[in-house]
């Protein structure tokens, strides 16, 4: 008899996989677990002999299961509130205006350098208990409102202690190529060699599983985006980039060259660079929450992404300057509605394909051996997760192959 | 010395009046309350003596109050889900197909016949529970997914359910003139004598506080709704207009010709029809949610609102088909980054000009002798409300005078 810790029977259930059906569905379906992993995941009548006097079977009632949601851009360690530049800009106040009062990114910098650890700390796990409400168990962080080492540090750390005590898994990710801080105004390439720096002596600590740059016009070159991939390169790090969100200037073909995890925005990208990034096997991060809130109106090429067969994520981009926007639910129905996706991509984005934009194969899908990280929501069909926004459909959240408490 | 059954100290309070501040605020502030009402509010140097022994005192530690919120325009209450064709326009069906599978409004219809009192009571009190728990406290709900008398009292019986038991305060609109049912296929003017005959049936039911037309191109003409506002005035009850949604055929116009509530969507109104509003004291009712899920492009004229004083709301328009979203803090933030109202006017939307735009004077503000609805918010200052989504800044509700228990 095999032994589960665990058994949900009576479930319609959306794996995710490849399966030939959309969202590769089971219907009358049943998931065991074991040791925090699926153990079994099918058809009722397929269900081996397992101790059904010990083992606790929760009835999910035709409820529909899937994998955990990862969110997997966001920049939720960070300290301030950009609130007033938001009313000052809707009270006509122009750039130097909101600059001359302190605004902007470097507004939010000099807040998360005052910050202790444990206020960022407080002020970040409020956000990942949201996160979580909504069916999130995986996200990434990114640092990269410190722009120095002894800040950047800080917020990785604030993401490593959430990643110890949050039962959501956090991946850690150095952006200290975010912005130029006020320190190397004019110098844009002695601040990326002192990002460099900063690498190896945050990779020491353990502190960073992937390396981004903001890659734009407004940010930094690809050469300069270029030198910390290289870095990154030889410490062994996976790396990735906010690129072409407002221009086109071939960020995302050099996260593809480096074989990088994913490129991220991508409003401007063009067909060469989505052939580079399928052939790299990059995924595109799409992140309708800033779109919206920029009143953006380029779309990111999504036909071409789909022609060349590249895989799509869906992130909140969770920060306080361009997406204020703390909700994976409402970016599925920003997907849907700003960039037509269908459902099923973006649910895709946010469970299989957020995965892989992560690097984690061991999630993402509700497959035998995966990570038990999965969801009950009182629907009748996936894309009730997309269409409606507001009622929360969550029943039941499952992290390592245990129910956790995600009410706020 | 002064009665007070509760009172909260330590507080800024965003009365929403105009006091010459912004947002009416008031520093330092106390706000006292007796018999469901509003006694005292202001700086807490001018709090009158009371009895400090045995009044509840909460201490707010400088938290803002601002009135609870009023969602002046829902259509609640109805059956069915419309994911199915939200799927499959985002696969390419087109109208006819998604007409052929029984897509459209008259699906919800279907729905809402076939569903019984007490199962349309259920739905709608789950998204009544989800409004309240963001901090609503007045709720106006539309009838007209029944289409039909029978239906439409059932919609409206519940509504008046949703009265008499749930905290948060209902008004009751009749929506009959929202659809031509399938039975009046091809005779508009037929069904309008229809709904013009279920109006006093259902007023001699204490079922209606107001009467609503779907004035549109595609929905009723200036001169049907002419004929129900005509029965509806005789009948004594105020009026008021889906109208310029997706085109400018004067239904505003007809609201305030005939001195109605409110003039809703306004997309497509021109400067005539803000001066008439203007006149007559019609409120602009604003929906950022169905223009946003519609993907319009037309803005509603905000700067010809503004210049002729037109007071403006901003509401969810609740609906399974073109606003499947239930959130009034969601239409805080599409009101400022869609259609680039301020904080200060995307909040008195939501309080003062909502209440002004339902006819109720009991409300809205913070003044003596107003109703004692309110909540407080872990904020900095009001515009957080707007900016920020996702994250609940909601500690305290009360209602009437009485704490509230809000968390879903
Ligand atoms: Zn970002
Ligand atoms: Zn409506």
């Amino acid at each position: 008899m095999q032994q589960f810790d665990a058994i949900w029977i009576n479930a319609s259930i959306a794996t995710m996989t490849d399966n030939g059906e959309p969202y590769g569905s089971i219907e009358d379906a049943v998931l065991a677990v074991k040791d925090g992993l699926i153990a079994f995941v099918g058809r009722h009548s397929d269900l081996p002999a397992f101790d059904s006097l010990t083992t606790p079977i929760y009835d999910a009632k035709g409820q529909w299961i899937l994998p955990g949601f990862i969110d997997c851009h966001t920049h939720l360690v960070y300290a301030g509130s950009r609130a007033n530049e938001f009313e000052m800009r809707l009270n006509g106040a122009d750039y130097q205006q909101i600059a001359a009062a302190g605004g902007g990114i470097r507004s939010t910098v000099a807040a998360t350098r005052l910050a202790s650890h444990e206020q960022l700390f407080v002020l970040a796990k409020d956000r990942l208990n949201v996160l979580l409400s909504q069916g999130v168990t995986t996200v990434e962080i990114k640092s990269g409102y410190g722009l120095d080492l002894a800040t950047e540090q800080k917020i990785l750390e604030v993401a490593s202690e959430l990643e110890r005590c949050h039962p959501v898994s956090v991946q850690k990710t150095f952006l200290g190529a975010h912005a130029l801080p006020a320190e190397f105004a004019n110098d844009a390439d002695g601040y990326i060699d002192a990002v460099c720096q900063m690498m190896p002596v945050l990779q020491q600590q353990k502190l960073i599983d992937a390396v981004d740059v903001f890659c734009e016009g407004i940010g930094f070159s690809t050469e300069q985006s270029r030198k910390v991939f290289s870095v990154a390169s030889e410490l062994g790090l996976p790396v990735k980039a906010h690129a072409e969100q407002l221009s086109n200037i071939g960020g995302s073909a050099l996260v593809a060259e480096f074989g990088g995890l994913s490129a991220d925005h991508i409003e401007f990208l063009d067909e060469a660079g989505v052939a580079a990034m399928a052939q790299a096997g990059t995924v595109a991060v799409l992140l309708p929450g800033a779109y919206y809130f920029l009143r953006e109106t380029q779309l990111p090429p999504i036909e071409l992404l789909r022609r060349y067969r590249v895989p799509m994520a869906v992130a909140t981009d969770l920060n306080p300057g361009t997406s204020p926007l703390c909700s994976l639910p409402l970016m599925l129905n920003m997907a849907c509605t700003l960039f037509r996706l269908t459902p099923q991509e973006a649910l895709l984005g946010v469970t299989r394909y957020a995965a892989l934009a992560l690097g984690l194969k061991d999630r993402g899908t509700l497959a035998v051996g995966q990570k038990a990280d999965f969801a009950c929501y009182g629907i009748n069909q996936p894309a009730e997760l997309c269409y409606q926004f507001g009622v929360n459909q969550l029943k039941q959240l499952i992290i390592n192959g245990k129910e956790v408490n995600y009410r706020m």
